[in-house]
């Protein structure tokens, strides 16, 4: 059994690792803290009845691996303090996602209390990163729109298909992204009847989608990247478009994207239905609702060969595949359990 | 292992008790079916990829227990047809709940065309019949209102502390209660911004809890209830007011449904907290989120003193303990398993 | 041309006023205050380029008539400076909504420092007091819930036909009727998918309720009220139920209806369809969105002879005839213009 | 007085039409109708008590102009019966938007049965085509994704400052442009959690978008459209993405927009705030719910130096500015009226 401990457990994300890690044969809950301690259903109102108590962090003792869903100054010295005690560390937050030091400190407007970290971190995209995940001590989980692009787009991108200087993308997401904590833009009555696009031109994960595409490339990659809060609660939908350089068709594509993922158990593409109304029970769709709660990923594809346009719909839970659930999958690779324990659960319908 | 089939699996019902047995570690699928055929996920988008085709009605084989998700009178006749197969049968619809037949054939308006099976069925609340289903061979699952009222009136009146005749409910839910068919009051830009009150006086599952409600009781029962479908997808919120006739207090009652629930795993009781704002992260709160795709029912219960009313906030998803879920309780218990095995999955939060 | 001033137009409340009176064709805006300055499409923004700029309240001038939108506190002082002044008030908040003071300060918890001022104002319900705020100089505007319970309930009461202490109301609200103050119960990732009952037995409009309808009969009257908010914006259904004490049917009831509300422009009832899904294009339905925006409120009226109970169900807008709306139909009767003047626009649909 | 009949006025869009020139100070109403006769209340609850019966369509008699809500086929007949008439006719439909009859009849599937029509049509986008309009005996409304796109993409086009062909669109919209007919698609429990993408990359409208949009530059255009059903009712956001050929930053762009609608009522156009939670409250921002049931378009810009890329957030109610209200600004025009007559409506707020 592996042992784990989940720091900052009160919020969103560290309450679903807590949530799938309750099913998991084969971890043991060491502890989960928070500086306001209590019981954990005081938080997470799902989990009633449920007999655990908060530690403060400072009592917090080791364990295999720790989770962390913290603010990025905390997390900087945490990490270092669960490192030291022997513990592996998979990081939710932002502190070590990118690769180059001055990107990092223009985006999230600080200087960096700890490269050396940043350098030892493993993005946690299994899909591409997957033998090093198995190797590292430190994992720097992806942000939620970065999971969804990187995904939707590795495969163009690594066989040169497409102009990488123009992949375009808006990003819808519900408001369990918000967070926690109150803010406008998640009050009910603002948002109930609206769609909020935020950071239109500069939203953060934009630069992890170029560092990771980037890597796949030899040319430079722009992702312009628009992000939309959805009154919804669960999921992100990014509708990517991209400009073929070469000659492409449907089917070529399709193939593509089902090479690429073959062996990806979360990971499936399929091409689009001409006509939603009619094609939806008959033929797979990517559904948000399908994967809200899940560690799934769907890639839906079409191509337009009048205008020469690819577009991919690609869903996922901002706190599944695209947060707690993709850290837990990164978990069972580091301890080689199969990758799929514990994650095969599925959404609601309806 | 327990074969287990489903009848009418492309209904939201029938995909909920195939969501959850996917999951349960006793059950082999013996086949599921619908006089549609096709794969399952053309139906249910959440269980894409899951290899599983549906096969039509008569192609059915024998099976140790059989769902049955159909229309009222097509029920009559399958139930006979796996009764005599020897399988045991668990009817989610409502063709065998009332035990009065002219009640039934009025509130239904149609003749019933096999009281004996209505006769044999036992009505799956298990927490008022449990000895009784596990010896039994039809089980008449209880409608999703009537499990939430049930629940949050059995002890008032097993104790006779309340006029039985004036016991007044406001039950609200989401449209997943509406079904898969397309309807007017399902039509989202009618639905999304409105309160839908239906069927005012004459609900059909009042007579169900009328009817359970009697037998705790000498005295008359009449459950005054009226619907309201809320623009949300899964659960139920039954508000039901009670009018005590002897002197009641809330330290009293509480002790009262703690107790009556006591060796329940799927039910609690609570005190409301006075302020939601404040206490809601403090104290236990009756959340339909809280419940929505669990097996769980969770009753909060306050007085008002100053007027003399009792007021139970009962919440359930009508497909999980209102609806497959608590069919699966029962399938649990009339083959002599864990009663929760399968079924300790937790609500999403958010 | 009426002058008119509103004080706290930054709310939710005090920006319907405005909204309305922007197209009210015999009101001249004088001022509109916040302590906050600014321009008022900085704090609403559906009034986008209107030209109007906030004044603090110290630089408020005389005017015909001022709504007031404000804390209980600050109200009981504004409202004698504005008396003092010469100009009518509306208020639309709690300070002189109760007739009895202990009552009050119970409700409210706290002294009344102006009591004097709740004995002058006159409560807003038109169809209740329409001569008395024709000479009014202080409208305590009612509470939204209390309208709608209070409409619904009049004629029964006034009648004597109903049990007077088991009037029971459920009462649904949006989220409009949080108010703007970020909370956790408006905070859209947890109230999107829920149904929140608050204040289960002790919401401060019951008393008003109960005032005024204990003022239409001589028997003591208790109104059992519950309120639930719901994940919609806009608007207000509340279920009333009532038990005859007379032989009572559906005919004699919907024409006590009729003939109560014949001369009055904004309240409607009617006999409930028994099918909602076949008959609501056919017959009329009390649904929110109908009345949402506007100074509608609707009655559907049902009755069950089996277990003798009314039904009725009142729809309305918490800030339209439940709140800022029906201020400004009572400034048309202070100021003896045509009721209707400013308000006869119509709901969206859908 | 204009006299105004309207032909499909049991739909959203019809509907919407009635709701707007009931209120509107110089039409008179000369009949609505629809082969389903009955009273307007059945259709349009928002419309309860308003005294209006349905016509069948043959017995319309002539008046100034019809406003046509019909489907294709019906449209072309009684475009021609109207005109006949001496009527001017408003077309809500598609049957007249494009200039090329074989773009059409591939977009539309079906040959055109008058194409002489099409030809005599303007197109309704009245702050390009506003003499033309006033001169017009028939009007092709426009589709409301198109009224956002182009009103949105024009003057960058008219300025040849970006690349005309990677002119890039996600188009979310409310699920009141799924119409009154019901749908998968528009099924509550389906869409309430999820966003749909359809017509991923050939929807209807890029045609028109593309028209117009070359009609205002020598090079070719290309709009790489795809359109997003969000779970909201009225309204559509489109994102915009456009990518400069020449030096530009964004004081200059927002002085071309400023210069291009400064004369235009309905129409504005500011630069994006970079935080939403801090600055909606005090800069203007494009949220729907402040277009919803009026006839403004406001367009956000902004634009990412660092990846040269401009993005440009439209958004309209597809009843109001993108259909029915912008038919009856035209009608405006047309009639020589002041243009704003009856169209100075507020969205609620919230």
């Amino acid at each position: 059994m592996i042992t784990v401990g989940i720091v900052g457990v009160t919020g969103y994300m560290g309450g679903e690792v807590l949530r799938i890690l309750l099913q998991h044969p084969q971890v043991t809950l060491a502890w989960v803290s928070s500086r306001s301690g209590g019981r954990i259903d005081e938080f997470h109102p799902n989990l009633y009845g449920c007999d655990i108590r908060l530690i403060t962090p400072d009592l917090a003792t080791p364990c295999d691996v720790v989770f962390l869903a913290l603010p990025t100054e905390v997390t900087m010295k945490e990490t270092s303090r669960f490192l030291n005690m022997g513990c592996k560390v998979i990081d939710l937050g932002a502190a070590f996602r990118l690769r180059d030091r001055s990107t990092w400190e223009d985006v999230y407007q600080q200087s960096h209390s700890n490269w050396a970290l940043a350098e030892q971190a493993v993005y946690g995209i299994n899909e591409i990163h997957k033998a090093r995940i198995a190797e590292a001590s430190l994992i720097a989980n992806p942000g939620c729109f970065s999971s969804a692009v990187i995904l939707a787009l590795a495969p163009l991108v690594e066989q040169g298909l497409v102009d990488n200087e123009k992949l375009v993308v808006t990003g819808m997401s519900g408001t369990a992204g918000v967070g926690a904590e109150l803010s406008r833009a998640a009050h009910h009555p603002e948002i109930a009847n609206n769609l909020l696009a935020y950071n239109v031109v500069a939203h953060r994960h934009s630069f992890e989608m170029e560092q990771e595409l980037s890597q796949l490339t030899d040319n430079n990659v722009s992702v312009h990247f628009t992000p939309v809060y959805a009154p919804i609660v669960r999921g992100i939908l990014a509708v990517c478009h991209a400009f073929p350089i070469k000659a492409v068709n449907r089917e070529q594509l399709l193939d593509l994207y089902c090479a690429f993922y073959r062996n990806e158990p979360f990971v499936d593409a399929y091409d689009l239905p001409k006509e939603v109304n009619v094609s939806w029970q008959y033929k797979p769709y990517p559904w948000l609702s399908s994967v809200a709660g899940t560690n799934y990923c769907y890639i839906g594809l079409d191509y337009d060969p009048k205008r020469n346009r690819i577009v991919l719909l690609s869903v996922l839970d901002s706190l599944g595949k695209g947060g707690a659930q993709v850290g837990i999958e990164n978990m069972n690779i580091m301890f080689g359990l199969e990758r799929t324990t514990g994650l095969l659960g599925r959404a609601l319908h309806p």
